[in-house]
């Protein structure tokens, strides 16, 4: 399972709207037969990519999933159907599909004779598939917030320059995790300030993020800014849909209602139109604003911050927010793993309580893209 | 030499002006026959200490030892004289004395016929005893800068609140790390907002350490401020010492130039002072103006940060400078030892160009308190 898991693991980022999934199959001796992942939303399963691996080795064999399999013929065929037919006699899974339309798997399988066991190294898979688990469980994308801060804190020196704050290795890194987010999200303040591309660079490859720009007006965006190239989909959610208009054809215009106190764009109403697109994982980079303004929305899933060994003295905090006057009123978190990175340090954190849900399944309804697994 | 070198560390903080040594007697056959450390100036040193514990087996034996041993009689007699006199054959130490008027101890030890093996787990003794070291080579007190802050980099919240940012384990691990410096400086900042005691607490026993204010004026300090409360030796450094006629008379008033720009007090001429009077490292424990001013007069020589997993949003970071306005201008540093305290994370950081001086001896005269031990 935990070699699944490692597998599933491989197609993060590429799979939405559907979750990763890594499957070994054990040939009757117990020695592995095949191996496969689900890598994108249409192509092979998981389960039927292993299966095609191990032929007909898989018969009388045991198939090691980390999600229980699907039952439902979307894109593919179900799979619970595909095991039956190699003459799999064992079903071992994680994490029970938490897709309604999907689910049913384990009980198709048990009434075809075959032994089922579910839950084995669950907690691993799901934090795995932790992005879609939470986007399936809320329908909004899982949100990742980002940031690169020396040890007092900046973002960005007193002049506004934040590039290279962290070294190559943790660049390389907040690349890699782009990568794992089927979606970018900034602030009209760091297209300004920053003017990123946000594409994947530093030798990382994979399918380009969805690039999002959240702006109460698209009046004060700097017309030239890179990330109207069309190098990548790119999406502007905007207050005010009227002021878009000089924008480049391919920019993606989507009218959001005005946020809290008539400040930027409603984040909730956002990510649940990213989610009706097929986006499970958003990476929130940038800035101090729209950090602030997720938090407070309660919309900030896992926080992934690179730590330089350096000070600037002055320069803004990676967060602004004026909801936590006091100590005492401070948003909490967890640390997760903590890593050094060449010269610097990768903490990540989750919300105190956790906002990852548990791996069972979601009675209610699951949206549009939910189904096309 | 690993054992002595953790029985060194067991003084640390109750020393100076000397160093910390510790002490490993080895009998003729190998086996352990007595240990010693140096506990504070004028007491026995360690290997006088580890000698009368080994008593007759230390005759053919071998000294261990993580200083080289002293070769003149201050306040006790040479430790050289006593290792021949109890009939050590040979003498492993790890770092050569770096104060002139104790070293060549190795040289009459060899003259004496006895086998001298130096720098042993050298760089590992010298960390040890990185106060000492430094504060012998510069001739001002060692000084590490010390900080609890939020993920986003704040110090404190928006009111002013700054207490429990950190968990329990962290602050216990701030009062250990009082312990182990023989002062603490604060600024008028942090001692009108705070109104701190920096005694130590949370279980933490030793000599409590000298407690220094730094200010240009004592107006505008609370004269019920904790500071003056008598309960440990407390020195007020200020470019104006009439003002500080009002405070209790047990507060010693030390008159420093203004620093550069006018503001606050020389850094330099202060730490040189507290030199003088035998300290040999400085905790500064707030707030981001003395952090800042110590900074840009290349007056830190480590940072301890204890990092919280939470947010604020608002307040301000742990150090505010000028002096870096842009991204290429900050102040660089090399993380070393990053540990978990409960929820919190402790992060150890030097400076680059490293500081810690190496631990080749200097050849310039020591300050009054060197010669002491």
């Amino acid at each position: 399972m935990r070699r699944a898991v490692a597998l599933a693991a491989l197609g993060l980022g590429g799979t939405s709207p559907n979750p990763v999934v890594g499957c070994v199959i054990l040939a009757a001796d117990g020695s592995i037969a095949g191996e496969g992942l689900h890598h994108r939303a249409g192509g092979p399963h998981a389960e039927v990519a292993a299966l095609r691996a191990a032929g007909a080795a898989a018969s009388g064999g045991t198939a090691v999933v980390t999600l229980e399999p699907c039952d439902h013929s979307g894109r593919t065929g179900p799979c619970s159907r595909a095991l039956i037919a190699a003459g799999i006699r064992r079903v071992v899974y994680a994490v029970p599909d938490a897709n309604p339309a999907a689910s049913g798997g384990g009980r198709t399988l048990r009434a075809a004779g075959l032994e089922v066991v579910g839950g084995v190294l669950a907690e691993e898979a799901a934090r795995g598939n932790r992005h879609w688990l939470l986007a399936t469980a809320r329908h909004r994308p899982f949100v990742t917030w980002k940031y690169g801060a020396t040890l007092d804190g900046r973002v960005a020196a007193a002049d506004g320059s934040s590039r290279w704050v962290t070294g190559e290795e943790a660049r390389r890194d907040a690349h890699r995790l782009r990568a794992a987010h089927d979606a970018v999200l900034v602030g009209a303040g760091t297209l300004r300030t920053d003017d990123p591309s946000l594409d994947l660079r530093h030798g990382v490859v994979g399918r380009p993020p969805l690039r999002v720009v959240a702006a109460s007006s698209a009046r004060g965006l700097p017309a030239a800014a890179r990330i109207w190239d069309g190098s990548a989909p790119t999406l502007l959610a905007v207050a005010e849909p009227d002021s878009a208009a000089g924008l480049p054809a391919e920019v993606e215009v989507l009218a959001v209602p005005r946020g809290p106190q008539g400040r930027g764009v409603d984040l909730g109403v956002l990510l649940r139109e990213l989610y009706v697109r097929g986006v499970r994982s958003v990476l929130a980079e940038g800035g101090p604003t729209l950090a602030g303004a997720l938090l407070e929305a309660g919309l900030v899933d896992e926080v992934v911050g690179y730590l330089a060994p350096s000070v600037l003295g002055a320069g803004p905090s990676s967060l602004a927010s004026a909801a936590m006057p006091s100590v005492g009123a401070a948003a909490r978190f967890v640390f997760g793993a903590v890593t050094r990175l060449g010269a610097d340090l990768r903490i990540s954190a989750t919300p105190v309580p956790a906002a990852v849900p548990s791996a069972a399944p979601v009675a209610a309804a699951a949206g549009s893209g939910a189904v096309a697994r």
